[in-house]
């Protein structure tokens, strides 16, 4: 897996835009009905780290993701989720390092899953601790949510233009 | 823009199941409510093209796209779409064509608006011929939806899990 330049990549984001999303972060037991999270206005991150990522990668994602500039303001400039304030959705999603191989899609690029998860663990509370230190996302009230690594991710997203971009690292 | 191999990326999509999927294709007017496109079970395709990429490229994705077993069957394989069989909602999205420059993201690499409508077209056409020619797909009912070129694609997505995928060509 390398990018343009011939660099490996070690993670692969998706990012759209939403106005509302839920995502169930625990099926539904027979004793107990799904437990689920949802955002209102914000950004919905898709993500999946490659073999080789590791710590260090974290920081400069969360940097980059929170800092771009791809929400739509009310105004239609176009601001980062910082700056929106939106609320931030992370979706792990391995799906993402699917490689078409004839007719199937192969994942052998995929980090294991331990260390997938202490990524996506370090990634959701770095991205908690931006969020938090911001005095406009504070006083809006915008938040960090995310699902659960390893689980099927049942999504419900509603957007007023998805905004679909891919960003890797 | 180039793939692993160095070789040109000409388009860029990023799939994702759905159970049910709702696509604005005209905005409300004065007169008249907004008009909309929808799908059931099946797979949303996200959809850019580069600069360089022409009409020989569009029979390939399609054919690539509608057989890759990226769909979960209700026993849980993984098969096609056709062979599930599921409905297909195209949705042109140029901000796929993204590239992040610092802070700011750039659509240099996108194809003029133009070529990109007559490819989409063609992607749309080749697609719908592909459904009707399968006999599962017709007695299923399950059909080709999509978006309008160039406007804003305000999506309802409702998935059991969007299982994510990017595939380049």
């Amino acid at each position: 897996m390398t990018d343009g330049a011939g660099s490996p990549v070690l993670a692969r984001t998706v990012l759209q835009q939403c106005v509302h999303a839920r995502l169930v972060v625990k099926p539904a037991e027979e004793q107990a009905p799904e437990e689920w999270v949802e955002i209102q206005r914000g950004m919905v991150v898709y993500i999946c780290f490659f073999k080789g990522a590791t710590e260090d990668i974290v920081q400069k994602m969360v940097n980059s993701l929170l800092h771009v500039k791809l929400c739509e303001s009310d105004s239609g400039r176009r601001v980062s989720v910082l700056e929106l304030p939106g609320s931030v959705l992370i979706v792990p999603q391995a799906t993402l390092g699917g490689k078409a191989k004839g007719r199937s899609m192969q994942y052998h690029g995929n980090i294991g899953k331990e260390e997938g998860l202490q990524l996506f663990a370090s990634f959701v509370s770095q991205c908690e601790t931006e969020l938090a230190s911001s005095g406009k996302c504070a006083e809006a009230g915008v938040a960090v949510k995310h699902g659960t690594y390893g689980n099927r991710q049942v999504l419900k997203l509603d957007t007023n233009g998805p905004y679909t971009h891919l960003v890797e690292f």
